[in-house]
């Protein structure tokens, strides 16, 4: 039975790839790397299949997808014979991407939305769709009182103020369209009180956010290793290197901050207090779809001994979130089903500053627990 | 209530390190960083504290303790400070230190352990005392036949053989003389049969092998983060460069191979293959007291995209391992005083190649969580 | 015969080392390591001696030397036994020190530092000195008309303007008291038309600038290579973490501007472009008197292939930047006793930022041929 | 006019590379980026040009050089639309390749090897050839007493020993066909007295040996630095990881010791000592056309404050040496042209272990000096 998977930012590296990955997958061309919920405890976890995916999303970029998938082919991230191979499913998804709206009152552009996402979803015969935000990262949005109640937000859509940023207006018209939502972006998305009201109204479950995949991810392990081995840490220094259009969008002072302060919570949850040195992002055009991010680690043992870790990741941003939008998208799909709603907090495995109130740490390990158990859930309540 | 720890190896850096500290953590003029057993859930274990522990040991090597402990302040192990203000308490350790027995059958070698312990327990009116060896590594030992079995290992030790290495032979003694035993080291030790058996005789716990402190405590948890991301990991490489007496053992082949053999455990169990690549470790006389180890790990995400990620570790073994021998003294002790007997496999987190059919895995997450419920069981017998 | 130099910031970290370390090699409980004109090609170049060097200096802080001294010795970069054996010679230079005038115009705070320095000379019958500013840097200056006219620069700092900054003031008083003048930082300094015309008048010759210590030294042997070989340079970034009152002080954003703008010279100029990348200068107060330094190269050889390099370095400022000082003491003393007046160009060996219209080049090597011809000559002059 | 280049090991992945670029260089779809010969220095030294290259050569392997250059576009080191321009050239290649002969006396099969190359000089119409080694290196060889005099060298290789390790079969062929010889690799080649007794009669220049395109080439500029500001460098270690056929040859412990004393070579030259450490060569298939060096060097300053240096270089060995074999061919045919003979010292810049009595030094820099130097000899003699 297909699935709807609306992705906000469909032209963006991170979609292309989920987008060519699926159909890889589906086509027998390539094996589930790096997608997590191929793993064995999530066997029973009636998730939809890889292949019951069906892709559609919005942007405001114009770039056809099929020349994007090239271009990610020439810079090392796609295979060229996977490329040549799903060229007909690419073609497909490229008609079921629309223009992101930009103009008339926020509520107008929701109802563009919304509009958008159910004539695609009849035109697919889906039942239900999840909506992730995979766009830019934007800059920190301000407090607006509209936040805090969905009566008074709906009011002020339909002002001429702009009371949402725009993955927030996303969330708000993907969920009026009965979509669950993910961000995976540090942008505020669905971290509204007024829009958990709005989930908990339309009856559908969120996640969220900043999917962890490079340098946050390894600061996710090593932490609770210096912690639970007692080991105290002075320092912790970061430098992330990035091309691509992520990296271009990060050299901007305010998004930058945005993301380092997403970046930041990790660290201080684990270790119980906030080690010196800074995380820096820095924007090297010639990395490409590559991101290297170099860390330094101070500590002390036994009798103020002082010692060094260092660590380079030299990753593919892409190849390592797209896998992932394919996880959250089954998950959150099977979490409809069995009548979730509201804040999946159980999903923190994924993201940098996981949303809910009883997120299960900011340790990987103890996420990875949370994770499966979660999934056992989702098989005993389907069952 | 004092408690013995007896040093198989006590004038190594390790053993001097773990005696230094305990005198000056019980003169209050260190903390206990990098010991795991003063961490909140060992809080109600019913632990002996570290100030009742009292010390002793063999070995063949003659330098007092005061000079090698001077050594390691030369070296930036150890602070002047704590150095001048636990002299009183070395020299009593020095009178505790006997030189190790090297002639006669290894039956009569046994029989100098023994009433070396015992007349050190009478002298300190110690009710049970836990024996660790710390001493260098040895040669990966042949099997014998009387290793399997505990009536003729007894009658193979009466006889010109050697039937045990010198860890093998440290770890009956110290059964015989009723003591708990840990292997800190990669060598055979208690691993044999005919000790378990031994074990279950004299009713005594065992625990080990091979303290996990750098390199190892990393794998630990950077395996499991790819295991559970399912990224394929293609090669794993590793070079250790060590200065001491550790890293000269290590200079020779059959020691070297010993070690090799214990590190490449913990990646092959977790990842449910052996990836490409070799464990070196050399001799570099220059690092002293102080170890370098540089990892390197390929590995491919979604459709197969390479990726790379390095770290450098640069520790000094005794300010990692000396804490948590402190850790082993409390938590064996404990365990002997609830009536536990056998090997100890709840305390994987502490090694390398853990002992045990029961071992809770091969990553520090789920070893840490074993190890808080034997904390918390410990806490429950007792009480 | 005694030669003075005479330190701008002498009681900072560099100052303080140079000092200890001068008193030690004189002393004969150290060597020179790290003193290039130790080497052979300085045999015969008529240097003054290590031991006839002695030392004054102005400072705005009041820290007594001795203090400094130890809490050097406390972060590792002294050893306590050469701090032992110095004391008398640290408290003759502690009489030496003056405090750097504040107030007045600038014309007053320049007679104060010209007096002080012909009484400190008068005192030790010294024919000649050498000013050395090791002091903090300073924010880029602005340009202001007397900058570029001796005459105009005496009228302006008679006024109530402030038209040099203090390094150039440093630099102004220190001349006009017959000084030779040498910039270790990245300030101004004698980089002005003003103050080179004030040294042809006073007949001293003068050098800088931003003694080349970690990042920069690496990148003037590294860049050539990358030339020589014709691999082009697509990216170089940098992350400069460091501890200490440097640190400190290049946390402020106007005087982390002044250094990175010093730092990025060398590329440009051996690369013949600027490759992408950002340099970046933290302050981890944990590091204390270190610095580590990581730099990742992206190029490509042969049809496009791309290539990588990355480096580490971990480095005592202080320690490697003291016996630089005390060779360009001895370096431009030799130069004016053959008579050299003005810019010394063939010391950029010694320098990010080389000054001179003759600079013989910006890697490390060509500098060190020019360097060793320099010595060449002091030596035929004198001769 | 044309010039041959006669490869041995003409398949392996250096020789395919070197065929391919010169290629793409003469067609215009590629630069010579990593060409030495190709910056101004060598303008006016009277090279042949790129263009005027023809390639042939022995190898014991079968493989088609169409098959291998398809291996290397797969391997991400050549470009695919490099790879399908220079299709026809590759055919053309193809048929300049001999089988390597295995049989009969070591004179029969130095006879085969003279006929092979007069037969495809003769064919091409060339007047000269540069015969140059990049066959995989060879355990390192015993000494015979042939090996000294040019007339028992003849002798011996019409018996039945083996008095020639193949490298030096090649050489001495090779001259014996009037070409000039470069060894690429570890290899004895034309290192033995009785080759320069037949390179003085047969009046060739020769060169060698060991392409330097990684760890060594940076060892040659970062050892200088030590040297030159007077910092003892106390161990250098390194861990090569290599995969491709060059890694799989260098697994076998024979092959592996000769390598690495080619490589020690360069730090007892220039530090004038050798410091403690090892290097080790490791094969890691999984790297493929890929090599990661990893060195760790500890030094200290002034005082002996303790410092360390790591990096990491990422490079494609064939990207890298290539362009080198075609300057060898350039510089060695232009040198001929003049009338030298024997051995060519000024090629140093290029080797990890320069053959000759006067070499330029170890460090990069001396030996880019020597290069120019005799560049412009070239350019004089040829005037």
């Amino acid at each position: 039975m297909a699935v709807g998977v609306w992705l906000f930012g469909a032209r963006g590296s991170v979609a292309v790839t989920a987008m060519a990955g699926a159909s890889a997958v589906r086509a027998g061309i390539a094996g589930p790397a790096g997608c997590v919920t191929a793993l064995t405890p999530f066997d029973g976890a009636n998730l939809p299949g890889f292949a019951e995916l069906v892709f559609g999303g919005h942007d405001i970029v114009e770039t056809p997808v099929g020349k994007r998938v090239g271009a990610l082919a020439d810079d090392g991230v796609l295979p060229a014979a996977v490329v040549r191979a799903i060229q007909a499913d690419l073609d497909a998804v490229e008609r079921s991407i629309r223009p992101a709206p930009r103009t008339g009152t926020q509520a107008v552009q929701a109802s563009v939305i919304v509009e958008d996402i159910l004539a695609w979803k009849r035109r697919h015969r889906l039942d239900h769709a999840v909506a992730i935000n995979v766009a830019s990262t934007e800059p920190a949005g301000s407090p607006h009182p509209a936040h805090t109640d969905l009566d008074r937000l709906e009011q002020a859509l339909a002002g001429r103020e702009t009371a949402l940023s725009p993955s927030s207006l996303h969330a708000y018209a993907a969920m009026r369209a009965g979509c669950s939502f993910v961000d995976f972006t540090p942008s505020a998305g669905a971290a509204l009180p007024a829009l958990d009201q709005l989930a908990a109204r339309e009856r559908v479950p969120y996640a969220g956010r900043d999917g962890k995949t490079g340098e946050t991810l390894l600061r996710s392990v090593l932490a609770p290793m210096f912690a639970t081995r007692n080991l105290p840490v002075h320092s912790w220094s970061g430098a992330n290197l990035l091309g691509g259009s992520d990296g271009a969008s990060l050299a901007h002072a305010d998004v930058n901050a945005a993301k380092v302060a997403s970046k930041s919570r990790v660290l201080r949850e684990i270790l119980r207090h906030q080690p010196e040195g800074h995380t820096r992002i820095d924007f090297v055009p010639d990395l490409g779809e590559f991101k290297t991010a170099w860390d330094l680690v101070t500590f002390s043992g036994f009798l103020g001994t002082r010692m060094r870790l260092e660590f380079t990741w030299h990753g593919c941003d892409s190849a390592l979130a797209a896998p992932l939008v394919l996880d959250l998208a089954r998950l959150t799909t099977a979490a409809h089903r069995v009548g979730r709603t509201g804040c999946l907090s159980e999903l923190a495995f994924f993201f940098k500053d996981p949303l809910g109130d009883e997120v299960p740490g900011h340790g990987l390990a103890d996420q990875w627990t949370a994770l499966c158990r979660f999934a056992a859930e989702l098989g005993g309540a389907a069952a």
